[in-house]
């Protein structure tokens, strides 16, 4: 295993230790690893916090700042932060206006999110709402859930309701919107190679160099099928058909990801992009906004996924409003 | 080879291909493989435009826009553009007062950046001056250069002299600032793994599991020597060390870049961040700003490199100016 690390117990503490250093506007709280931004938002504002196994960055972390997350809890690699943390940063947030949480779907994040809901209402009456993103059409169910992974809408949800948020909706209209953007996107990984978990030191799954994994997990959870590698232009065939067979995305303005997996370089991502983007079209697809990098990754597996929204006129505005954290920042 | 590609040939076509399909910002000449910005700038502005071998991405294309470049051109990968293409991009981006070109030190690229510059004032009467980056402190000559390699200072170049043409310079005045710039800067980078050039379709050089490669320039070609895999703290050490020991960076406010090659995961160029930010502090450097991410890369090399700027007020007060390229943004 060749990483750029200390040992493999520290790699989360030492991360957060290199984030607060290089960004001033987050503030870190390394006992419970929550980051924070520097200046809270005004009271009266639903707060928004999510969290989850590190190893996805820029998710969670990148995305705290105004017009998206107001903490980040994260936990140890690709293992869910625990329901303390989650408590913890629910009252740091609290801004009286109730917190929204963010969760992706996967068994142990959900149950921890719901634990710190329950102790952050009953121990300090706050109002929480909570958003479980599904968008994952590969796999119904898969090695750590029950029903749909929730995948790259995650990144696009924390944008469009982070504005909603920061413009005074309250927070039953924050979750509805949360809920809407959740429903109306789907998304589709591959990998052309595994990860490797530092505490493991070895790849989470072997793959034959004429191989690739379709539909693969962003923990490198086994996806549909393995199949013969093949060109830029079937790959993304391969993930683009299965999320339009999912939903309609005609009619309407789309916003797409092409998110890259952590160890795939842009050029590549772009090549991804282009076909794509040429799929969409054919299917009379109108992409109105696009995103193509490292969004929501698995530590350094090559690999892409791609993520389709069915946006509206608000969502396509709200998405379009201003953003300042480390990882997506217009308009500021 | 497992690559997100078509065809090893059409690596650099099919990514600007989806480069324009993704920005609308921008506008891209397939034919000269120039990527320009959508709103050329002002009559009466200096224009700045850069290019060198794709691979590096998202240097140059990615700094297209309001802010620093105004062009870049894209060679094959890790191969210099030709003269014609440079030629051809200074002449669309020349509003009157000149043009810029950045150009990293490698034989290649300062040849055909000196016959384009050449050409387009004998033929067209436009007005170039050149700044030729050299920043590595790694080797003195190289594989595929006289003298020291242009490596990471040619980002935070880009951005500081851009807003200086932006603010309406004079392009001796820009000129002079991108040789100080350049000047005041140095770098070291280090690869954990080889890269693949697609046309190569095999890893550019072997490094055995237990080892890396201290000083590696931007190809993969052969930096200072091979060393024993390391922790990130000693990595560190063993790129800050050689950078301060060739300029006193004490005294002044510095800007640092922790730049990924490609292949590593941010969380990783985190850990790294929060080491080299511990050693700058110790060696009584004051990191003013902080850049941690993917800007200067080598396709799919797992490795980082660190670049310190020695900056003034007057450097801040540009790096701080608003930006709004892809690969780069705020304040906008």
């Amino acid at each position: 295993m060749k990483k750029l690390i200390n040992n493999p117990e520290s790699v989360l503490a030492d991360a957060l230790t290199g984030i607060e250093a290089a960004h001033p506007s987050l503030r870190v709280d390394h006992v419970n690893r929550i980051i924070y931004r520097r200046d809270p938002a005004q009271r009266g504002k639903v707060a928004l916090i999510s969290g989850g196994g590190s190893g996805h960055e820029p998710l969670h972390g990148g995305f705290v700042g105004f017009g998206m997350l107001d903490a980040a809890c994260a936990g140890e690699v690709f293992t869910s932060p625990t329901p303390d943390q989650m408590q913890e940063a629910t009252q740091v947030v609290d801004g009286g206006a109730g917190v929204l949480h963010i969760v992706k779907n996967y068994t142990g994040d959900v149950m921890n999110f719901e634990m710190a809901a329950e102790l952050a209402s009953v121990e300090s009456g706050i109002k929480v709402e909570s958003v479980v993103t599904n968008d994952d059409v590969a796999v119904q169910d898969s090695t750590w859930t029950a029903g749909r992974r929730g995948v790259g809408v995650t990144v696009l949800l924390e944008k469009i309701v982070g504005a909603a948020a920061e413009e005074g909706q309250d927070l039953a209209s924050v979750a509805a919107l949360a809920r809407k953007v959740n429903d109306s996107a789907r998304s589709m990984g591959m990998a052309l190679t595994s990860c490797t978990v530092p505490a493991a030191g070895k790849p989470t799954f072997d793959l034959p160099e004429d191989e690739m994994e379709m539909g693969v997990g962003i923990h490198g959870e086994p996806g549909r099928h393995r199949v013969p590698l093949a060109s830029a232009a079937e790959i993304a065939e391969q993930l683009v058909d299965p999320i339009l067979a999912d939903l309609d995305f005609t009619g309407a303005p789309a916003i797409v990801m092409l998110n890259g997996m952590g160890g795939t370089p842009l050029i590549e991502l772009y090549v991804a992009y282009g076909e794509v983007h040429k799929i969409l079209a054919k299917a009379g697809v109108t992409v109105a906004r696009s995103l193509v990098g490292n969004y929501i990754t698995s530590l350094d597996m090559a690999g892409c996924s791609v993520t389709v929204l069915r946006a509206d006129d608000e969502a396509l505005r709200l998405w379009d409003a201003p953003v300042n954290t480390t990882g997506l920042r217009w308009g500021i």
